[in-house]
């Protein structure tokens, strides 16, 4: 929690003790929902309902709109149908869907009776859309025009129904429920002729998604086109929805959190961190985990069987898990570059072979670099300061093999990690998981490979 | 680049090809600026300022703001000074700074000598900002409104002066330059008395930012509180300009890739992938290369320390990677856990030993499940079906020193993981280089620290 609300906790509390309800409720309006929700969200589950009660009908569903999803079960339960249904009747669509999506079937059942037939309806069906698709993040509040009215006309419209809506500031020009075109509160304020009609002044070139179209690119086409509202359309481009940029930066955050999970090799989820139990924890880490621990198989049976050159020559163990560990990180350099572009659209899979040969000039560049420096540490540290090479024949030969191996494992390390989330891209499965953990247990072995390989080589052993 | 500008692309270079400009500007006044803007980074050196060219005068200026930096030189290099003019006196403050930052020297010189004077200071201000800073993202154009005036009288103001604003839907009440509230079109629109005054409607409890302000604060206050904007103010509470939720988007994503390539030991870079030389590349790749690399060293030492152990029982080799990535990959699941839900206010230092505690937990369970799996797996594939315990004594007793090993791992890699990061931050460092590579490092030290200790009270070697 940020240091300013903890000072005001501090305050709500000392008053809330004393009784001081009053000065409670003049403080309470001044400050924004989202701050009231922070604090509201550590109270006592005795104490919440009586702060929240203080609270005037209006703020009090933007603050309840703000809370997590334990504190709003615990209010909903403590309501009484009356005090449910003001709630309901203040919140926009669009939030009274999340909640319910959050809630347990007998607090669904409560809140749908208690809206009013329109919000339910509307509830109802935009639950039907599938999870992280357009049609269930849009609200189906909002302002639609009719084109053959007039400037002035469409002003007052937007004065009589604007309260209800979420945004009034882009207003939908359709023509038989079919979109045809926006205008903005923008355009008519500063159109000069209020008798002009919205068709002669609105954008016909409209851009909408459609109601099955991933949140994912939505969220895209806001951060490119820098809309403040999306019109959401369905098969037969009806407008049935808007989704607004607020909307669009939760989706934002929400998919790059899921990524940086993914890439961390835990499977995502959309609670936060803190109100996750240790059991939900692990159920998100293990099965990465374990799916990895078993791929390692491969790098034991590949140094089981060269067990005998290790014995011969046993100061090649030591450098294993440096090779191993430049490697993964190397790959994962280029994966993680590649995941990213492809999330931002700034890459593609035709792009594969510019992006290949990019990288294998990285790598060369990366593995020289790499190999020299590898020299001068091995020389200097492990063979002059810690005597790692005493009585190593060739001592040059074997230092030289390592320093082989690694500019050969930079390169096979960075052409697999650029390749892969491509090739998952265009196979249709997620990019994301084809990061850090996943190319570190390829390039293992890999490295091993070509570790043992060049070593036979030069060695003989 | 998406499917649909790739046709349009075809579409648009035959006509080009044909000469038909007419068509040619028909079809481009019809699109998006940002879509415009993709196909002309894609055009010719010597076909884009024809294309250009055909733009009408404010559509050409909102294409320009969304190419990417070659082409906009590229096209300031063809403009006469009048064009160059044209073009600047079209763009707001904050794209103006955009395209100075990218620019080199003498091209910005040209463009501040067309810039008119009031453009020219206010550019000259913002730059002066330091970079990442609020000051640095904002613009200077916003309306502003005195608390005497009407509701009437704002509209007024508003249909006047709001045609070089970048958003007219906030509008912030000032005095004597002082913020003292804020006023949306909303509230005016729906106000019904127009001869209310502003003071009696505006919202009092304004909620600003600094200039000094780091820009990640200022997007994080903007998915808290569903702002369009956000007013800036100056160490007096001066009133000096306004960040517009579209700017916040761009530095969510660029924070939010900034993350990402830091927990892949990348140094972060603005630059596109696809317009970076491999040089270039190779600069942000190198150093934490090379410094893990170098720290791989210690991992070495410790082999070559306990060289007669594994001498007397080679098959401990073979599991080396297996242990060293599995700790490596739980580590990192938690350290990218703790760095995501920083950089989203989600967790602060003071919940540190809520968040050991929930990893001690979460560690357990997973550290049993790898356990058990891992000896099935063990007994199975590795001694039943690959024969690598031929010759072994104690065999059980083997196996169970790297299934114990297996479990303090974990462990210590979940502590490990999920402190530094919270450390790093306390200390002012930046969290979100304790991820994979790092934790990595010191994990790999600890599991074969582990690994040899357990072996040698077990095994006595």
């Amino acid at each position: 929690m940020a240091e300013h609300t903890v000072i005001m906790e501090t305050t709500l509390r000392k008053l809330l003790g004393e009784k001081k309800y009053s000065t409670l409720r003049d403080i309470l309006v001044t400050m924004n929902p989202a701050d009231i929700a922070a604090i509201f969200d550590e109270m006592e589950e005795d104490r919440l309902p009586l702060l929240y009660r203080l609270l005037p009908k209006e703020l009090a569903a933007d603050v309840f709109v703000e809370m997590d999803q334990e504190a709003q079960e615990l209010l909903i339960r403590g309501f009484s149908d009356s005090e449910l249904k003001e709630v309901i009747d203040e919140l926009f669509v669009d939030d009274a869907v999340d909640i319910v999506e959050e809630m347990p079937a007998n607090v669904v059942r409560r809140i749908l009776s208690q809206a009013d037939p329109e919000m339910r309806k509307s509830i109802n069906e935009i639950l039907r859309y599938p999870e992280y698709s357009a049609g269930s993040i849009m609200t189906t509040e909002y302002i639609s025009l009719r084109p053959k009215m007039t400037v002035a006309e469409a002003i007052t419209r937007i004065r009589r129904t604007g309260i209800d809506k979420e945004t009034i500031y882009t207003c939908y020009v359709t023509k038989d429920r079919t979109l045809i075109g926006v205008c903005t509160v923008k355009d008519l304020l500063l159109c000069e002729d209020d008798e002009q009609t919205i068709e002669s002044i609105m954008h016909t070139n409209v851009i909408s998604v459609s109601t099955h179209d991933d949140q994912e690119e939505v969220a895209q086409m806001f951060s490119k086109y820098n809309f403040m509202a999306l019109p959401v359309v369905d098969a037969e481009s009806r407008l049935v929805g808007i989704i607004t940029f607020d909307d669009a930066m939760d989706v934002m955050e929400e998919e790059a959190t899921e990524d940086i999970e993914k890439m961390a090799a835990i499977i995502p989820s959309e609670k936060p961190y803190m109100s996750m139990s240790p059991f939900e924890i692990w159920k998100n880490r293990i099965p990465w985990l374990l799916l990895l621990m078993v791929s390692a198989t491969f790098t034991g049976m590949i140094i089981s069987h060269f067990e005998d050159a290790l014995q011969a020559l046993v100061v090649l163990t030591a450098f294993i898990p440096m090779l191993m560990d430049t490697a993964g990180n190397s790959g994962s350099q280029a994966s993680v570059t590649v995941i990213r572009g492809l999330s931002l659209n700034e890459l593609d899979f035709s792009d594969i072979f510019q992006i290949i040969w990019k990288e294998v000039r990285v790598a060369v560049l990366c593995g020289l670099t790499l190999a020299a420096a590898c020299f001068l540490k091995i020389y200097l540290v492990d063979n002059l300061l810690l005597h790692s090479f005493v009585g190593v024949d060739r001592k040059f030969l074997v230092i030289g093999v390592i320093c082989i191996t690694l500019s050969i494992t930079v390169l096979f390390a960075k052409v697999v990690g650029c390749v892969l989330p491509l090739v998952a891209k265009k196979l249709g499965f997620d990019p994301a998981v084809m990061a850090s953990p996943f190319i570190t247990t390829i390039v293992d072995a890999l490295s091993l490979l070509v570790y043992f390989g060049v070593a036979r080589l030069f060695l003989q052993i």
